[in-house]
């Protein structure tokens, strides 16, 4: 699982920093999330194929989360893409994107289809047989969602000395993977542990912002093996975070603390802070493993 | 006349290429002649000022020349503007820019004014005692405007040795930089010229980007102190040209010479081409000043 930073501050802009996006991989998957201005070239900068990205998650309709997403669409189609595009976001999104690509005369040579949501309830938004994308329903100035990407169990990992030397068929280890008992050569009952494994455990990533401190949505993100969560402000900032909806460093820590996630990223920092390392400082007094988001960089969670 | 080149690449990204975007400074105003994505970051870069910028002005809208403009109006808000800020591009631009706002729960706390436009015959946009705006009606694959900014000629200059040589009240210098004669201390009338000399040449710049050669536009810019006319393509490419509605460094040049301007500033190069350079050789085949915009670049015209 490998997460990485195209843009993690928030939306005053600076000379070099960039609106939040990041690429998130898992199961051979490149997710979009979000998509603030400038993402294309960000996507270019850190050497990302744009032909990977098949499904764009869009948090919210703050420019700084989305600004990007139609040059994104038009390069696309300057690029002939053919294959879908899937983009899931909140109720709005469609027009904004359809009436631009109208106006400019130019509409897509591939499919691109848009989810709209408007549910305040989480919702499964994507599965396969690897992994599955649900909301987090985010309390934010406007209709906001976080996505939980969440990978499933996978297959029991077969010891493939021992299933020779319990002489079982090559014809049986799909079975043996997935979790049966077999019948050894000789016809006797071989139990499962004894040839496999257990799979690696299941990854998962919650990607919460815009959000004020919400313990809401602690019992959704429980357990997972990162958290990215907003922190704008610093605590000397602390009184701008609830008005503006957003949250601090050791808000976010808090949530990490309470969900029992693995590892913390902080990000959607306020662009008044020159320097991001008090973020750390200030989470860390709350929630020990804390990584700072940056742009440019790439997250190996293992 | 300065010309700040904040982007002058087509539209597929590169990693340090920008979309169209540039300020042009004349008498004392700051006008932004579109605005491709990634023009506020751009501005940032070049240390132009946000609150120096009261007029905007969109060619047309395909996204690498307006895309950048939502942010940038979203941005001005978040810095808490107060004076009125001019958009004038074709029909349909208000819409794009008020849906966006509207959908993220976020109007102006300044004055916005939409002039949209639809002629296809030159259009007075902009007009003071110093200069004047007007559209330069171009042919490209969607309703397309160049612009043509104007100095009016201005006061004659006082020769302060001579004026009091002839013994001319101060009072009466207003009337003698407006091209009066009048009367010295003594009664005697002293004819203008003899006390004032000539102002400085008015300067003009024409923006016509995007655009296909077309000599219908000559006698609008005819002998303009700046040409700025895109060249997306070699002549290599140039049967790339004329469907795409582009136009090639020579026939950018060939306008120039028609047009009998001084000096041709050529961009919008294609980013298939990695060096610019060949743009300017064969330009110059056909007309002598050439100057090659770049992103970041500050042109001053004399």
């Amino acid at each position: 699982m490998k997460i990485n930073i195209l843009g993690c501050y928030a939306a005053t802009p600076r000379s070099f920093t960039n609106p939040t996006s990041q690429v998130l991989e898992m199961q051979n998957h490149h997710f979009l999330i979000d998509c603030g201005e400038g993402t294309q070239v960000q996507l270019r900068r850190n050497k990302i194929k744009f032909s990977r990205i098949k499904h764009i998650f869009i948090s919210h309709l703050h420019g700084d989360h989305f600004y990007g997403l139609v040059g994104l669409v038009s390069t696309f189609r300057l690029l002939n893409r053919e294959t879908e595009l899937h983009i899931y976001g909140p109720k709005g999104i469609k027009e904004i994107i359809t009436l631009q690509l109208k106006l400019a005369n130019s509409w897509t040579n591939f499919p691109l289809i848009f989810h709209e949501l408007t549910s305040k309830d989480p919702q499964l938004l994507y599965e396969n047989d690897k992994l599955s994308v649900t909301t987090i329903p985010l309390k934010h100035r406007v209709y906001t969602n976080g996505f939980l990407f969440r990978e499933k169990k996978g297959d029991r990992k077969l010891l493939i000395d021992k299933a020779e030397e319990y002489n079982i068929h090559y014809s049986l280890f799909n079975s043996l993977k997935a979790g049966k008992d077999v019948r050894a050569e000789d016809g006797k009952l071989i139990a499962n542990h004894l040839v496999t494994a257990d799979p690696p455990p299941p990854k998962s990533y919650a990607f919460c912002s815009d959000t004020v401190y919400d313990v809401e949505i602690v019992p959704l993100i429980r357990n997972v093996t990162a958290l990215y969560h907003e922190s704008t402000f610093l605590e000397e900032q602390m009184e701008l975070a609830f008005p503006t909806k957003h949250s601090t460093a050791k808000q976010a820590a808090s949530i990490a603390k309470l969900a029992e996630v693995q590892t913390l990223i902080l990000g959607h920092y306020s662009t008044r802070y020159a320097n991001i390392d008090q973020f750390r400082i200030e989470a860390e007094e709350i929630f020990p493993k804390v990584i700072l988001a940056d742009d440019g960089k790439e997250i190996i969670v293992e």
